[in-house]
């Protein structure tokens, strides 16, 4: 159901059943290395291509969720997903693998929350009873991509963010036990003319500020209704400019638990990651790991992911486009 | 609603309230160019890169269906959109102008369909009121990513098919007079081992026949309501091998009036198109253009477009993957 302008409010409240986050060598050294349902040695995990092992982690995240589910595969009615990768490879892969009507999705690393939300849109209108959704990303398959190639080992300004390996995976139902979708936000597109692919922190932030506010303007409640907020990957650079924006548009934020998944995935001092985490698969595993372990086990009861997204390719920056950016916000609660 | 496995029935039956085309140079000296709402006389659409004339066509396909349709941007609720380009930077370019909340997807070809068939589900399930939802490809953009740098002047076999230069969007609203979308089957990945991309037809042919399958299925319906049942773009390679597997299942399709989108929009003769049309734009310009006036002016009653996507990327064609196909089916009917 729309409410305001741009937010779903979920009256049926469908249901997170089940959720899993599989991570690489990196996560394994993060804080939330326990969150993880699955935890990758190294890049390769097992396979030839980077491309490959990026799949192969999608496919296993898409296991563990089902059979968490009590499910199979077959149960599942209809596959969301996408990534960064181009033509969104790994998801159309995984959705081989999976077998069931699939919908592919890009939004960069907003990804995460618009499958999760439009998911939850399936599940509460019943156009859907079970559905699979996630996203997954991989550092060496993204470098590649979207910078340089890995061998140069080109160095970086402090600002870049370090992409995630890893996957996450929710299965959604309309009834049974679990967290439960309350709402979700759509994000619009902002672009504030920065183009630096090393600054997606900055270029992000205001799209994150933008569906904050429109989240709190359409559902008129307050920000402190909930016990976490978390940005998608704004990272150590991008969050505190999305704070800075908030203050200046008054918005009466509880900064004590405004944070960032790309944030709390890395240790600061863990090497390379530079201003933090990002990519598709950062606020997926924060989320369908680290936060909804929380929630289950009674830490938090109402949180708001707002996954933020660079919508840019390496062919729109090296024809000097600027970055349009987006965000899309989705609640969760669990009573 | 769903029904059946994959099928969502609409019981508001979402009116496509207006519709526009746009295309290129080759598709102006096609069969189909008094369907088109603008066509441009060279590629470059003023633009000065391909990609940009892309985004161009997209950004003028919004204007001309917003238009239409008597409304502003500022009317419009939600933008779904995609395209076959990296990122599907277009699309994200194109939501940047038009301002809106902006959900972007990737389902190659089939993008036409799914976008299509999400914004007839959110229309029908009260998330929204009015959508805006198309798609978009550029013969020379999609050139130079897919196959070769267009000055090599490299040489195809005649399975290739030619990628269409046109964008095609529509607006579907709750209320009011037009087209109505009556239900959308959502197709499942199926790979039959094939991996030519120049022989991209052959490939999509055997996802196509699934969805019809499944369509029939779910919907309990007959084939024979239908005046024209259209697939995406199978050209003129891959249709008869869809006919041929449809036959192979007994299905009992009204062969007479079973024709495809990429056939359609070229004269066979036309230099370089080859097997047909293809890319995101084809069915798009098609449905949009095409299919939807002979709607209009009574001609066509109840149809069922089937947009078929090949599902690969060059990268996963260089490490020796198979294409995996997907299609999306959507019924529109005018009474």
């Amino acid at each position: 159901m729309l409410t305001g302008h741009q937010t779903w409010i979920f009256p049926n409240r469908p249901v997170i059943r089940s959720s899993a986050a599989v991570g690489g060598p990196y996560e394994a050294k993060g804080p939330l290395a326990d969150d993880f349902s699955l935890l990758h040695g190294d890049l390769w995990v097992g396979q030839d291509s980077y491309e490959k092992a990026e799949r192969k982690m999608m496919e296993e995240a898409c296991e563990l969720a089902i059979r968490e589910a009590g499910m199979e595969k077959a149960d599942i009615q209809f596959f969301l997903a996408g990534d960064l990768l181009n033509q969104i490879t790994p998801s159309c892969f995984a959705a081989r693998t999976v077998g069931v009507p699939f919908l592919g999705l890009y939004g960069a690393c907003s990804t995460a929350m618009e499958s999760l939300a439009l998911a939850a849109q399936l599940v509460d209108s019943g156009a859907a009873q079970r559905v699979l959704c996630g996203t997954a990303s991989h550092n060496a398959a993204i470098e590649k991509q979207f910078r340089y190639p890995t061998e140069y080992g080109s160095q970086k300004p402090p600002t870049a963010q370090w992409t995630v390996t890893g996957a996450g995976v929710a299965v959604l139902t309309h009834d049974g036990e679990g967290p439960r979708v309350t709402s979700a936000t759509i994000g619009r597109i902002v672009d504030m003319g920065l183009s630096d692919p090393f600054n997606m922190g900055a270029a992000m932030a205001p799209a994150a500020v933008d569906t904050i506010t429109a989240h709190m303007r359409d559902r008129a409640i307050s920000l402190h209704d909930y016990d976490l907020i978390a940005t998608g990957d704004l990272g150590r650079v991008g969050h505190p400019i999305a704070v800075d924006l908030l203050k200046k548009h008054n918005i009466d934020m509880p900064y004590e638990r405004f944070t960032d998944c790309g944030i709390l995935i890395y240790h600061p001092d863990q090497p390379q990651v530079l201003a933090g985490g990002s990519g598709c698969g950062c606020s997926a595993t924060v989320t369908y790991g680290h936060i909804l372990r929380r929630m289950r086990q009674g830490e938090l009861r109402k949180v708001l992911i707002i996954a933020t997204g660079a919508l840019l390719s390496p062919l729109s920056f090296q024809q000097k486009e600027s970055i349009p950016c987006i965000a899309h916000a989705v609640s969760i609660e669990f009573a």
